[in-house]
């Protein structure tokens, strides 16, 4: 027993290190702004992730001080049924605790909690919310990787993260063979020993319906063409919300993409602005953008269930992992899913409207934290998580 | 033929007939405005419908000669292959041409059209699109309803469009019996004779999950008990998005329902306002709506391949027809779903996404217009048509 | 004492009979719709100028029995002392009472009003409550105009209001002449015998600097100078609020004006669209752009004391009354000034901030309805009302 | 001469230390964020006052090395002339370059315009600009306290800028006397020697009607007793304008006031949070609540000539430099005003419309930063300047 819980001290300790770790290369002036409402600043990342272990493992701890009381509304994030919060678009307002207290407040929590693994002071129902907070914090690294970028990107000096970076520099796969879906009833879902997300479940058969997956992602030279198509301009192709979101937006490119006065195309990378790769793995549009390349390509996204039991599949022949990949699911319950009805049921359950299904996972995901049954989601005008395109044709 | 012809006259005379009626006991005012920007004016509505068999039937007639060419940009409605239109919340900006104007137009183009089919001069595909006309101007029929509804109850004098009217007196059904929803696979979507939308189809299979839907749906007392049990104050109910959404509108209760001085509830009616009848069935609400008191309930919707699998059974002991039912379901693509090409694969196709799936049909929904393959669809915020709650539950 | 009753009711039917005859061309449809939340439909202008007379003479005399009480929410425009009412910008979702039942309301109170006049039931108070009835009367049927003319010039069809009307030819007046202004100084504001708005006073003395008005308005031919000079987009010529109002609305030119395809220029006016006069006077413009231009021609707006001076001088060589004239003076209170403690103090006193001071009258002001002192205000973004530009040069 | 270069730097150098005292206290997360689009981010006033010198002084001097061309974008404010430049409401978004730079920046101008005026190397012309870049920064310090007590008091742990601070412990001044305004003709407006804005010129004559001014502003008690009286809900005291924007934004009080558990009342200063000192001056207002106060107290606010004839004369007998007074007048041209060409020009008179004149100057002002003829201006709606009320009453 005291070996598990060494194991689990040290991968709790080297998950949060990770953290840290994003932040680094950032200033204080970094970490605090918010980009965009949408966005949280990376501070409040490290702060929040920190307020969940303290919240739904230390606080009722008898020997427990928390560290600052008064901190519980600023990094609560949505938890309605937690008290008060800061309204999610004035988190960029706060610029106390600063950099340095955060970072504090992560050792003292980081310490108590190591404490109470070492007494064996948690019951096997804290395990699980331990778990729970471990895979919350790889959520909110991914999270950081997409605020970091989108507020870098978004300035006039627009400086690298670091020039060394590659973690968005993503590849296409193999080129452009295709893989069988197989029809016939399969199950989806998440079974076995393990962490998942109570939205993975339950397991459940569904019909599948056959067709083939691309093995490789779309890439930036097939997006262009599109775009030189005048696939931006061409009503037919576009969602009816999507066509006004659109033209709203001014939208007429991938999110980090721009135009040079010499007519070539750059786009901003972590590592600095550079030539467009043609072959490199299409990143930075919405669903919205997604559904209406496929239409002009006359190509599908996948469902799903399409993709998870290809993704299953030992014959598989396509690897995901570089970028999240757009399904043609809207983000709804299986059948006979609840939400728990305490604070952590409102975890996945209460986002299951308007938001599509992303399945896999990116390079800027952490390790282990992804599986075929895992189901992503975001509203399909959301353009700056890192996500890509694996078209699906039916072969019928 | 000749005598097929005949029939098809009388059955588009009759049809467009009713467009007429339903206008009938209002003012040209009341024809005119517009009462937000998701609804329409009735006069729009009439001409609408009349420039869709003009634009699709008539116009390349050799002998037919456009009532009015200018009038064009007025009565589109959203084709954007066919040229420039009105924005839609600018619609009731248009006093001219007026109710009477447009009443010359119906007849103008009904008798061109019904001339057209007494000499066979429409082709097989025109007999296509004269039945897609046919089946617009019903949906129309019904969406005349809903904002005619919506108009009066917004005004300070609250009139009754007719004291005689009970097309929105929705009758809750049989007492609170369950009906059973048989698990495996089985095939959904339109297949057979006569007209189905494009969205109906492919007919394809589905994996069906077992569980009871409920043969009456939700009354007016029971919605009264969520409302009494705090149901709009408790988020835990809520998603996320139906949360802000509430909020941001104040809404605390069913779109038509009124708190009166004295505590009770009194509801607009097209006949007038009137006492809140606690044994009718529940309307005016969001897909939101019913999704929380679901949730409050601990009852869910079914998803629509239980409701049309059910629906379709001949030992089906529930009577659609008072309400559209909301589903679990959002408004996707089946599988194998392409839209057509030309301008009426607009109709359907470029509205899926962020809509839910509503199943069955109203009271306002014109005969011959439903079956248990239509698939109506809504934004769930949406709360002025005519919709309601069938529970459904799970038996494991 | 008889007489003058009987001049006094003639006076009243003919002023409210000239409201019938401006909505007389115009539709039920045309009249009930409202255009812009700062137009008000035409309906409703009735309506509202009746309600005055009711609510401020008729209601408290003893055997007046009201037409509808349920009306007076309706009708009462902006008095927070007189109750509820409906929201400016839902003046337009009103369609109950039509177009025929105002009139029958506009005839019941003037009815009511004629035998109260010719029984002397009206104390001396009232007698000044009914001179300010009319007066209100009359500015209402100026806005009238406004708002019909915008609601005309915003339709696809752009039909005329009457093909052989006038009222918005307006003429720019003498050759490039110029009038001095005396240095010194003056009294300005209303005094003496008959009716002048509370606004207009207290008279009193103010320093008058010295300059030039030019007798002409400004032409179109001069506003199109500036124009093709590249006013509108030159950031030097216009105030900060101004160049972001201009660009959040794309405005490129005057209200009523079109660039054809062939270059030329059309003006809306209320007999149809025409090609622009050049030698007309200007109108349809914001005080911003007044305020651009005059910068841009190097010259200035006379300011209301400036300009009242000169109006009032017998020597005066300008003639006012084609269109309303920009001044560089905000609406402020004279001094000593105190709006009335009831409800009519509510009249002109509560808009003295954020608006600019026109003053003269235009070919829509009745008869009547103008005087050197009058005090004529709108926000600096406002265009549809006739306004033009009289532009004022200093000689130091 | 060379005595008098020595002077102007030192005077430069002291002025430019000032504005990094005001900084010192802050954090480079606190100087960072923008807390309102009305606001700036303390490193961006750093770094703009800088710019400020650099642009109009520095770059066209040979031997000067601008410190870097990609950052005159960043600190460009409102200079439509001067090139490209971030949104207002997207300086809070720049994180690049952070604070250390921006003190280096600084440091680097300081050195480079120090030598050329030890070397002479500023023409007169150009001396004239040095003084309009140091009035200029110390506008911006003014500002700078401002906007870092809005940032400040906006958040969750509402920290102390400094628990020492008490540049907004407001006086009242002397109890409630009045001092006569004395009618006649006066001249108002700068002349001499020494350094004013265009704005406060020409001088010319005024009108000035008679009354009283009080000799201390108005306290916190007197406007409580307005607060309780029912002001805030009496729509008969506001403007139009003014009451539809309380009611939108939910104003209750002023801005840093709090009502607490017990009732009591709080204000946030830049000493922390403490309970309401009933006997300061009242502060955190916006002209539109300055003028209902008066209305219902049945004063008013002096208009500039009355203020600045007063503060003028040797007799007066009140003193200003606590806060910036509220006056009747809109900020608009002096006669024979014309703002200069160049983009200096850009300086004041772009923003004289929908603006109101402040009077005096407060205790955030800089030392030599205030005389009776400068005229300050906010719009009517804004409150988190350091602005007072000093009422007028007429005596006729």
């Amino acid at each position: 027993m005291k070996r598990s819980f060494d194991a689990l001290s040290e991968r709790y300790l080297s998950i949060r290190g990770e953290s840290r770790q994003i932040a680094e290369p950032l200033s204080p002036e970094d970490r605090v702004v918010q980009a965009a409402p949408f966005a949280s600043p990376v501070s409040w990342h490290l702060g929040h992730t920190t307020w969940f272990f303290e919240q739904f493992l230390l606080n009722d701890l008898s020997d427990y001080r928390p560290f600052n009381r008064a901190w519980d509304r600023l990094f609560n994030s949505y938890y309605e049924s937690l008290g008060e919060r800061v309204a999610r678009d004035r988190r960029g307002l706060q610029t106390r605790p600063g950099a340095e207290q955060i970072l504090e407040y992560r050792n003292y929590v980081d310490e108590a909690l190591v404490k109470s693994l070492e007494r064996g002071d948690l019951e096997a129902q804290k395990i699980d919310l331990l778990e729970l907070g471990l895979q919350h914090e790889q959520q909110h690294q991914e999270l950081m990787w997409y605020d970091l970028k989108y507020l870098l990107s978004g300035q006039v000096l627009e400086e690298a993260y670091s020039t060394t970076c590659d973690i968005d520099r993503f590849e296409s796969g193999s080129p452009a063979q295709w893989t069988s879906v197989d029809e016939g009833v399969f199950e989806i879902g998440f079974e076995g020993e393990g962490f998942a997300y109570d939205n993975e479940g339950p397991r459940h058969r569904r019909y599948v319906h056959p067709g083939q997956l691309r093995q490789g992602l779309i890439t930036n030279a097939e997006y262009l063409a599109f775009i030189e198509a005048g696939g931006y301009r061409d009503p037919m192709l576009w969602h009816s919300e999507a066509w006004a979101w659109k033209n709203a937006q001014a939208i007429e490119h991938p999110l980090y993409w721009r135009r040079e006065a010499d007519t070539s195309w750059s786009e901003y990378r972590l590592s600095g602005r550079e030539a467009l790769d043609p072959r490199a793995a299409l990143s930075g549009i919405s669903w919205f953008e997604a559904a209406a390349f496929c239409r002009w390509a006359d190509w599908h996204l996948p469902d799903e269930a399409q993709w998870e039991t290809v993704a299953r599949s030992d014959a598989r022949s396509f690897e995901f992992g570089q970028l999240w990949e757009f399904s043609a699911s809207a983000y709804t319950a299986y059948p006979g899913y609840s939400a728990r009805k305490d604070a952590a049921g409102e975890y996945n359950g209460k986002f299951m409207v308007n938001q599509m299904v992303l399945r896999g996972s990116s390079r800027a995901t952490p390790k282990n934290h992804s599986r075929p049954s895992y189901r992503n989601f975001f509203s399909p005008d959301m353009r700056w998580m890192f996500a890509g395109i694996r078209p699906f044709r039916y072969t019928f």
